[in-house]
């Protein structure tokens, strides 16, 4: 797995940069695509550049660090690895690079349902790792429940910590991107944690007049899923693709353990606000009763930092992951990790930040408003 | 009439980009054109697109329907054509083909007076489907009434179910794109439900120094031409190309059946604001007493969700039509209007909106202030 | 002078695009050209389009017209050609054909002092012509004041109707791109009004470390010119370039008989709000105590329009008549007109104002607020 | 000493344009760089350009001057040379060059600890010009206070005339731009009044996890070392870097003789606010207490004028001063600043800003608000 950082390699962007020569463009086109005319998508990575910070000086910093306490856990920094399917499209070694560079780096990793690598062979590497973060699997819930519910029972087993239920997905928002480039699935990689005859994000588009509203969304987990779930599993529930502050209630309301702020980076709904304008909101709906994570559009520790202060106990990463695999397998994504990880010691160093629950002293709150010509 | 659908095309931007390569440059810039500047023309799109909407997860969608009811008929769905001179500047078929595809759709048609096509043909081509949606023929007042009447009489007679009187263009405005691309209609192509010698919109321009409002003008229509038009027929009348709230409630005043908000596309008075900040004033003002029609620059299925949460009952669609038109005849219109609808579900599904009158939840109304850098 | 008007050109637009393939980049850079990074330049244009216009429907527009009040005059609309510098510059017939299109279109003209042409020769050319405009001299204070007397003993005789003193550089601001593009007066062209020692705009810049200050602004014309000059003539004076309400307001307390509100055409300081935005300001200060005029990227009806909606009585119009000057003599200068006063016409129609008097009513002033993406 | 001016360079913007052409990319890189993203660095220079300013006319400039009073010198002008490393990057001469440059016009001088001519050599060439402005050393606090003593009592000895402590990059931000293009510093070229084993601005990135915070901001300075450095010298101390009211106030409290506003140049923190709108926030909290100075972006006459309207006593100029030093050594850095200050008492002359106390006038602001399209 040594596989050599190229050369010029510096910044996510760099990654991002470097993968484009690599990859196919189909391939590219699914992962970097979002849906219809990526309104949304461009809005995340935006959204959180355009917030400003406020540097502040000659503070005591010898005492600095980037832990956060999440679900019973230490973690030596917020940032994980967001859930994403077929890892193996990026890079032959698929997930098992991805975990060992997770926890080399000590960063949370969410495994999805659509692994292109057995859940347990990915545990297995997380787990030997002294160092490691958290490990927690991404469920689609199937459209028969006994499918479902294999899927936990098999993520408890192989020592999975938590599960994520991906809810912002009932039906694929159009990846017209991807469907401009004719992308479709390479036969050599499967999502091999589910049967064949399963089918869990639905049929592409309705054939009929209700084929969505009656035969698709007829089957999609509803409120009552959840109550359902709780009592099948002793794992910690998040909720994935919350946007909405009552549904953030909702969550809490069903015993939750703690809410995913995340428009499905861009890929569900376009038109969707970006998740740093929906992260204060949903924050300030639920008072820190539950903790809140969020992803979409990071691409720097600054954007780390922000959305820290805006309120998430955790940042995921998505994209960036898979365009660093691309470059060099695991030592690509450690080195991404490392390179968040190093700019948000930066910002904080630079912001006079010294733990990261004093983060949101560091947003620019009020701009000088001057008349422009 | 089984034209196949030329390959790569998903959206309704798809088409625009194909028909751009198979129509000659007057006929597009005659088609896609708007007036002067063509502020208004991309206002209208962009205004849409910029409107921000809320997924909500886990409701249950197995009853959810796209059904609205609108002058005394269900509609399967809320998009309509939108009336438009000449399709077969983009077709051969031109409206034939548009009316099939319409009616097998279950759209609403609006057909143009100055329709290629002659009024009864179209009607019977849509009269004999029994999915169709509704008919409506769109009427532009003559300078001779007895001319106006006759077309009046003649679409009763062929079974059009409403008027839609268009009031924006008393005078043409100028049509720079299509003036500097040379554009004359060609020689084959008529408006042929009008006599010869009539002149639905007057002289290109003033000659002297008030030929415009003392000579042209003077023949123009006014409120008080609405009067006589109720008295002439026992169809609904709705007034198309209303900005102004207070013209809206002058038109329930006048007895009109229901009120189009439109800027005619961004081809009439350039500066206009886009139709999406126009509809909700309108709704404002006439609190429900008049059913709401929009058109200008809907493009995606979220853009007919967004104009229905604003308060439209039903949603018109031009310039698309005829590029897809172009690019495949009825089964391209068909296509593109499949397309409009599968989005409309997909964008109600994600959005939790089983019905559209739920639909004014899902507007973004408080955006979060961050302050910039 | 008669002269063809090329093919191809139906706007002010087409006016500058044709005239930039027939003049050398240097004459184009100063004639076009704004000062410092032009930003005010840009912004002039920016503004007026920016604003919106509301349409109004089915109104009697038989006895509309374009007439305007002002300085006891009839105009037969509100457009003028503002002072620019050496129209030689543009065609060998500079001013003269100028004139003459001014006089043909009835639209009022302001000579330069800079003129190319003699004061006198311009004004007998307008002064035959019964539907002329109004006619009015431009007057830069000279460093020595019986050299201003002079000319306003020449201007008083040759029939001039009022004086425009333009106030807004007593330096000359740095002319950046003029200045890159190395543009020299060429030997044949003069102002042919001044005498040759004089020298109107000071000099280019200052050579020691006050020149500005106390050998140049010494001199520079104060308000207490302002009476001196109005006990030296029966005509009327204007101030133009009056951007600050206060300095409208002493306008008024020294008797001046308007104020136009002009930014130089983004020439002078850079960094000035548009007129767009200075124009409701001084209109807001002065109470309708004197009339307002206004110029700075006037390039549409519908910004003449918007100028009068905003307080203006008369809207001056400049490089576009260069540019129209430059492609066909008198023909082009009252194509371009012409093209404006239509297109004032077709806004009116279309917003249903039929007198400007009512024009006000005709601005958009409440945007939906309809939080984005 | 006497190069001359290449031919076509008439601003600030020119000597960067003329710049990029004369310096290898690497160095270009280094000099107009920032770190990460560069949002801070556009938006410096976007900010100040974005401000508006009203022109008054017809004042009495005759007694205008451009003087203004800081740390109990009159400054002939408000303009400085900010603090830079290295300028025999630029240009053979170096600090030389600028050294000379400055003072013939008599614009203060900010040399840098990072300088690469020995501060003896600089202070020298300065201090024999009679119509020299301030002089100053800009301080990096010293892991060894032993050695930050010694460089305080060499500038002291040597005559400079105030310290200028840099407190914003306690860490260095990553500048990705230098990074990219592979710059390093030449061998011929070094920090000459550093001993060889210091490290002013620590290790370039952490090594282990926590070798920034616990490692090299273990040694940093903080509030308490102010208190030190104010005891070993006789010289007043300014801090620059301060962004945030709060620091501003702390530096009134620990006997600081005034504060500059700075971003780095957008080399520190990217996604800091513009400096032009750091500095009001920061005069509302020191209530004119101690003076202000202000760098960033600032490129234009204008753009002083701006930020001693927004309560700047001293404005800062840095690259522009690089690039002139490129182009023409003395000669470029002289014309440089005489340029601005050219435009600067133009722009006093257009807004009728007789002094600089009077410059808060001359600010737009209250926009007028008329609703777009």
């Amino acid at each position: 797995m040594n596989q050599a950082l190229p050369a010029g390699i510096h910044t996510l962007a760099d990654h991002a940069a470097h993968a484009h020569q690599r990859l196919d463009l189909a391939t590219l086109a699914h992962i970097d695509g979002g849906s219809a005319d990526e309104v949304t998508l461009r809005a995340n990575a935006q959204a959180w550049q355009a917030i400003g910070l406020m540097p502040r000086v000659l503070r005591d910093m010898g005492a600095a660090h980037t832990r956060t306490e999440l679900l019973g856990r230490t973690w030596e920094h917020p940032i994980f690895i967001a859930p994403m399917a077929h890892h193996c499209l990026a890079h032959p070694q698929g997930e098992q690079a991805t975990a060992v560079a997770a926890a080399a780096l000590g960063a949370g990793l969410v495994l999805s349902t659509q692994s292109s690598t057995a859940l347990e062979t990915v545990a297995r590497l997380v787990l030997t790792d002294p160092g490691r973060g958290a490990l927690w699997f991404q469920l689609y819930a199937q459209r028969d429940r006994s499918q479902t519910l294999e899927l936990v029972q098999r993520a408890e087993a192989a020592g999975f910590e938590a599960l994520v239920l991906t809810v912002d997905v009932p039906v694929q928002a159009p990846r017209d991107r991807e469907r401009r480039a004719g992308f479709r699935l390479p036969t050599h990689i499967h999502s091999v944690n589910l049967r064949k005859s399963s089918s869990p994000t639905g049929p592409q588009a309705p054939q009929g007049q209700s084929a969505l509203f009656q035969q698709h969304l007829g089957h999609a987990p509803t409120w009552h899923d959840i109550g359902w779930l709780r009592g099948q599993t002793r794992l910690p529930i998040l909720l994935k693709g919350i946007c909405h502050p009552d549904d953030a209630r909702e969550a809490r309301r069903q015993g939750c353990a703690a809410v995913i702020v995340s428009n499905h980076g861009g890929r569900a709904l376009d038109s969707t606000p970006p998740t740093a304008h929906l992260l204060p909101r949903v924050a300030d709906a639920l008072q820190g009763d539950l903790p809140l994570l969020v992803d979409g559009g990071i691409r720097r520790g600054t954007d780390v930092l922000k959305a820290v202060a805006l309120g998430a106990s955790a940042v995921g990463v998505g994209r960036p992951i898979l365009h660093a695999l691309a470059n060099a397998g695991a030592v690509g994504v450690a080195h991404a990790l490392r390179v968040l990880r190093d700019e948000l010691e930066i910002a904080m160093a630079l912001t006079g930040c010294s733990t990261l629950s004093a983060a949101h002293e560091v947003l620019v709150h009020t701009p000088t408003r001057i008349a422009s010509v």
